[in-house]
């Protein structure tokens, strides 16, 4: 369930506009004609994009008479946040434990 | 250009077989042979995942008689880590504030 996540998280970021949108709400809650204003696209479009975003999680949205508002879901930000940093953290240990290794067996005159 | 690779990295980060070969390479090199072991597919079809991982930058491979060994590239994975991580802080921030603007607002026999 969760890579399934994962799936939609990263593909909803490889996007430059989703992430504008994503950057955007950071900020704070946002109409989606806020959303719009600096990218450059249709308002069509950038509801799908919006789609994109809410399917996966990222992004919640709610109508109050014709507004839609949007805010970010930081849940979802988090977890990928925590698979990117935890691979890049195994790879450093990994890193740490060959230099040990590599010192450990050098040869006693090249310490 | 930066937004260009996120792009790719991103991409290539939301597919589950990828995600277990970048997983399996934090640990150190792997050949192509190693890393289609644990993965339900083809050789050919791993060949395209790599492929992908190559393309945008997270892994590189180098062949040496017939065996082909892959490498992880830590500096895409710590650029996509810091795009997510900035985003979140940008939002805790922001969170931070409209709590303080919130208490600050608040009427004097509520605080």
């Amino acid at each position: 369930m969760l890579n399934y996540q994962l799936d939609r998280t990263f593909a909803a970021l490889s996007d430059p506009a989703r992430r504008a949108m994503v950057e955007r709400l950071t900020e704070g809650p946002a109409t989606v004609s806020e959303l719009a204003k600096p990218l450059p696209m249709s308002l069509p479009a950038v509801m799908l994009h919006l789609k994109v975003l809410e399917d996966c999680g990222l992004v919640k949205s709610e109508k109050a008479g014709r507004v839609r508002t949007c805010r970010i879901e930081p849940q979802r930000l988090s977890q990928a946040e925590k698979w990117v940093s935890e691979r890049r953290q195994m790879w450093e240990r990994n890193l740490d434990r060959l230099g040990a290794y590599l010192d450990e067996t050098k040869p006693e005159d090249e310490r």
